[in-house]
């Protein structure tokens, strides 16, 4: 279990949309952040982060986070995908926590634990 | 500018990590969520979103924000990506906000605010 | 209407097929082609090609016909896809003709051309 | 090996694309299909095929081979992938088998048969 400090400890998910929301208005790129654009540009981020697992049996958790070099481009990925759910968030003042909390509600009662641990299932109706 | 309470106001990512990370243990469901499963799911999910824009003309986003029905599926969608980022996380002790911190400094670097507000340029380059 | 000799007017499916397999064959390239790989491999050539459309107005079709650069780009990307989908269907016997045309004959019942014209719909339900 | 008889043994690409053109036309739904929007419904698609794969440890092919269901859901997500294509391509006046050929011929000068038999090399760059 990892027990070192990190900034997600402190940061609020307000901060990081204003850092986005600040950037993004400096260079007055809003008008090319429409919703339907941020959604296709995430969807080309995260084929890039699947491209980093392309083709390979899966490797050993431990030795991923041990490769500095993959682990440097995951978090390049990773942010590129964040800062668009960040700005995507921002342009239609969707509460993404709000919006979290009601989704694990939902699951919560749709993969009952006690059931789900006495048959052992899994979803294939996803998260 | 929207000026509502929201939970984002409070919530810090790792609180969010701990209710994902709490909710997959709760269902033994560590066990299926290598990286290399995480990054296709999100790709399902954002394919998810972007099929809500799909064939549209980019519609005016005060009306979307006005579409209750629209708005609830985005938020969804954008619930099961989050999720996903989330549990991608906690299984490779990655620093969010670092890894978005560190982003924003670098696109800083190579996106100058003078030069682009100047040229009114973009990037093709990725944000 | 395009009147111009193209390879696609006498390429049988079969041939390209047998093109695809023999490339992978004579490298011994068989082993890495499960299904599940060829897909995430398809996704992440589908988002290349989505990258040369990202953050674009829809342009004239015929200005980006025109332009042999981008033109260049798209034939690499879809060539990659199509390249995925023929050996998807190589380690599947799928027979692609069929599927194709099974698929069409579903549609023409789901969408009547008469209603369809009528009324001017469109699918928000998929092709 | 595969030796019953297909469709594919016979349909030029040509023919395919007729088809696809005609459904189309038929329903005056040409204005849809600006490439961009052909391009996102590829996205769209392709994850669906994925999703079929999702969570899965990779089956083995000939168990796949022999789940009806599965391989029905299978044909009809390559079927709508494939059909995206060929209105994509007849939108651009495309010739698929010239794009795939030009992609084979630089492949083959990019990965040498006899230098990746003798290594057991694979591209991490991609096919």
């Amino acid at each position: 279990m990892k027990s070192t400090a990190m900034i997600d400890d402190v940061m609020r998910i307000k901060e990081l949309k204003e850092k986005a929301r600040d950037f993004v208005a400096e260079r007055d790129w809003d008008k090319y952040h429409h919703p339907k654009e941020l959604a296709i540009s995430m969807a080309i981020e995260v084929a890039e982060l699947l491209e980093i697992f392309q083709w390979d049996e899966k490797a050993d958790i431990q030795d991923i986070k041990n490769d500095e070099e993959t682990m440097s481009k995951i978090k390049e990925e990773v942010a590129d995908i964040m800062m668009y759910i960040l700005c995507f968030s921002n342009q239609l003042d969707l509460d993404l926590s709000e919006a979290v909390l009601a989704k694990l509600e939902k699951n919560r009662r749709k993969y009952d634990k006690n059931a789900v641990l006495k048959t052992g299932a899994y979803r294939k109706d996803k998260l």
